[in-house]
């Protein structure tokens, strides 16, 4: 650890609000201003799903994630679903094989022990189909009042393929944008499963272990795959935002080519949001060399669950930093990260 | 994973408590009776500190725990260094050396931002005092009232020492117990420091690594080193019971070796507690052959930090599954769990 100097933080907001956790702005003001300086070693590298570590001479990929959507149950998956799948996801998208989890529950005293068992057993299911063993965990408790049912955090260890070299460092002009599916379900489902807005829709979450998707493409496109994400709190538009602000380069999206249901649509006009910044659980996107693109599209869209991937966009050289959108009419428009917190507690 | 039959639970408490918490008989029902059987592969096997994989071909040792300690800072330590010593200590009793973390944080809308930063500044303290990296982690935010101020979440990674073969199987009639220092400290102080009693004491936690205790002790002792655990929630009186059954042997304790400091005792006395259930942040329990015990006492008492180290009982055959205490004018108590909560959120 370098001990030339002690970390200089840029974090100035007062107190912690809700916006600090939705993945956005204020999300990365916090994270790269204060936590990332003071606590890795590497802080000036651009932060990943995953970091890779070496125990014992062997690369191990290692990632962590704490749950606290709201509510613990929504159409098409809980808590505990989305637990094991987003930290799967995290492995996945760094290009590692997810191999075991950690899990870790605080309890509000008072919750009836169904509504663990539930959990429990989600959590299960989702292991074995992600290919994951569960390796430990604790619970904890605290007073009713002191959390809202139920909190998971998972950690999560997987192999590294040694073929990858994923960074936004390794992404170049040309190279072509995939993402694996429709995005904005898993926001919008669990916007609707509040009850608050006099909505429905036939919707459900896309909670699902990436992996057979991220290793099928990572097969096609070897070492032409140069970045991956799976574009959670914030949405497409954050996840790529960085991506454009880590390369320096410029994100150039074709509007009309990415796959929205027709229900996220209707929601977000209704509510005054952008499909482009809603949570995903179970899409990825992909930056692959032009050369690549057509395989990998094509080894993404034979997984089951890949059938909408889409060539979504390329990568430009200018303006760089920017991610710029153009939609079937021609109109371009800069597309921003996630600003304050509409969808507070998404996972 | 196992398809022969669906997992069987036998935990049937209405709801959870506090004292499903506390790391006594009831966390006991709660992980044995529920979760371990639907989420561990080999829940037949005795729960250590921390599990090993396999990744790759290399074993890796691997655990989690979450932190719920009220109040956050307290005489000797805070929320952030107990979240990577009690990590890393999980690591280190398991027989691995510590390596790597990932730290979560649920953090309670309104927290003042100089509140989180101490305790990011701690953890950066206390990973390098521990000799481990800080890897990366994750951060949400709950609204006010969903949480209380903040929750630390630590998961680990280490390198298992292949020497060592830790088991309360591996344990033999007339193996030594060893003890690394004074216990209570950690309780009684967080007891003290919530200002709810009358009570005043010149008392620190004694939050730190044991690592470098337990790999002078490994060192020492080799393959005659046995099995370890850290007592935390629930004290010694609870790892020894946990030991005692899972071996199927009798935990026999000298009372009057076991070192406690005059204000802690003096503290249990007035609350009517017993400080061999009070928790413990900086020590370890380690049984070793006796061929080995004197050579391993040594190596604790020459490491900073272990002066105190002591050989507190023996193990013999019978009564099988309990702890039985002998004090000093040669009366002899069985020595139960913790049973309920007397200590809640002490970590």
């Amino acid at each position: 650890m370098s001990t030339l100097a002690a970390p200089k933080t840029s974090f100035y907001d007062p107190q912690i609000e809700m916006a600090h956790g939705a993945g956005g702005k204020a999300s990365r003001r916090l994270v790269e201003g204060l936590i990332a300086p003071l606590l890795l070693q590497h802080s000036n590298e651009p932060l990943g799903d995953a970091a890779q570590v070496c125990v014992n001479g062997a690369r191990i990929a290692i990632t962590a994630d704490s749950f606290v959507v709201k509510p613990l149950r929504f159409p098409g998956g809980s808590i505990g679903e989305l637990a094991v799948n987003g930290t799967v996801n995290d492995l996945a998208v760094s290009g590692a094989r997810p191999e075991a989890l950690v899990v870790t529950f605080v309890i509000e005293a008072g919750l009836p022990s169904g509504e663990l068992e539930a959990e429990v057993r989600a959590i299960a299911r989702a292991a074995k189909r992600a290919g994951v063993i569960i390796a430990g965990g604790d619970t904890k408790v605290v007073e009713h009042g002191k959390a809202d049912g139920l909190y998971i955090t998972t950690a999560g260890i997987g192999y590294p393929n040694p073929d990858l070299m994923l960074s936004p460092n390794s992404v170049r002009p040309g190279d072509q944008v995939l993402l694996s599916g429709p995005i904005g379900d898993h926001g919008v489902t669990i916007l609707l499963a509040r009850g608050e807005l006099d909505l429905e829709a036939d919707l459900v979450s896309d909670t699902r272990s990436v992996f057979p998707m991220v290793d099928a493409l990572a097969r096609a496109a070897g070492p032409g795959l140069r970045w991956m994400r799976d574009p959670t709190r914030g949405g497409v538009a954050t996840s790529l935002n960085e991506l454009a602000h880590d390369a320096g380069l410029c994100i150039f999206l074709s509007e009309d080519a990415i796959p929205i249901r027709d229900s996220v649509r209707g929601a977000c006009e209704l509510l005054g949001l952008d499909p482009l910044h809603i949570a995903n659980e179970g899409q990825f996107l992909a930056v692959v060399e032009p050369a690549f693109a057509e395989a990998a599209l094509d080894a993404i869209r034979r997984t089951p669950g890949g059938e909408q991937a889409a060539i979504i966009g390329e990568v430009r050289e200018q303006p760089a930093g920017t991610v710029l959108s153009v939609n079937g009419y021609g109109g371009t428009r800069v597309l921003d990260m996630l600003v304050g917190d509409p969808l507070p507690r998404i996972c």
